[in-house]
């Protein structure tokens, strides 16, 4: 039904700057695909890159209501790229694609902000 | 229409962990039911749960895009359960669910986060 | 379509409450407008009133997914004001106006939170 189709999930996920240890190689290429790292350790940025980048893969998975990661989506597979104009995409690959699959999800659109402290990710996903 | 049916609501609520006086039990009875309360007391960090909680009601609050709580949606009455996964849900309870049956609101949906210091929630209502 | 109706923008961003310098009057009063100026200036903490609008409206940009603010929507442009219960509402304005109308946008809610240090605004866009 129509109703259905404008269905509705929201993820929020915030982080400290310092959650992210972006020295430990094994963490980083676990959970940020090839394509993230580039663009994290090329930005301005790195430490607030790779924390916003963190915070939209756990703002999609809470957007996406799958079960828990362990059963669910790995986070490498929720990988945000960049469009054009710069703006975060998200791309669900793997696991992450089939959990969305299975739950009836159509597209995930994300967001992510930070400043000298905090990252802010905001998802929304449609059913 | 397809159109009204779509149509959505947005709420966010940021709180310091240290806005909520979880020592005081009139506050705490007074704005959380004992579901809430059974909840945030047994969870990992009792702090950050009833902080979260309390800025999930506030988001959920402006998301419902009724009047000041005085003449309208009592923060008790927006209640905050998990579901099987742990996710948040929202259940509108006596005078918020009335004033979102007039407000014709269809259904909400919540995402709760903190860090060390901050809670953060985002509520989605549909119309 | 019916699904196209109810695709959705999201944006967020955050603020530290230093970020914005409300003594600076040619900044002011090149990205807020006299109703903006006249509502935080009068509220209880103008500080966080004009940081909190400013973080709406990179939200709202955001939202828009339209191209950089140089070729696209100007922040003036994009006005946060309040209606009737306080919430804040957005209303766009000149190139703003013009560049959601050429991306299909149908209408923008806006949520806007702050604590003691940080501002925080959530907008949805329509499709």
């Amino acid at each position: 039904s129509g109703l259905n189709k404008s269905s509705k999930g929201v993820g929020v996920d915030v982080e400290l700057l310092t959650a992210i240890n972006v020295e430990n190689d094994t963490f980083i290429e676990r959970n940020f695909t090839s394509a993230e790292r580039e663009y994290c350790a090329k930005s301005a940025h790195p430490q607030a890159s790779y924390t916003g980048t963190w915070s939209a893969k756990e703002a999609v998975f809470k957007a996406l209501g799958v079960k828990s990661q362990g059963a669910g989506a790995a986070l490498i597979d929720i990988e945000i790229v960049r469009d054009s104009n710069g703006a975060p995409k998200v791309n669900l690959n793997g696991s992450a694609a089939k959990a969305a699959t299975q739950a009836g999800v159509k597209s995930v659109s994300i967001s992510i902000s930070h400043d000298d402290y905090q990252a802010t990710a905001v998802a929304l996903s449609e059913f």
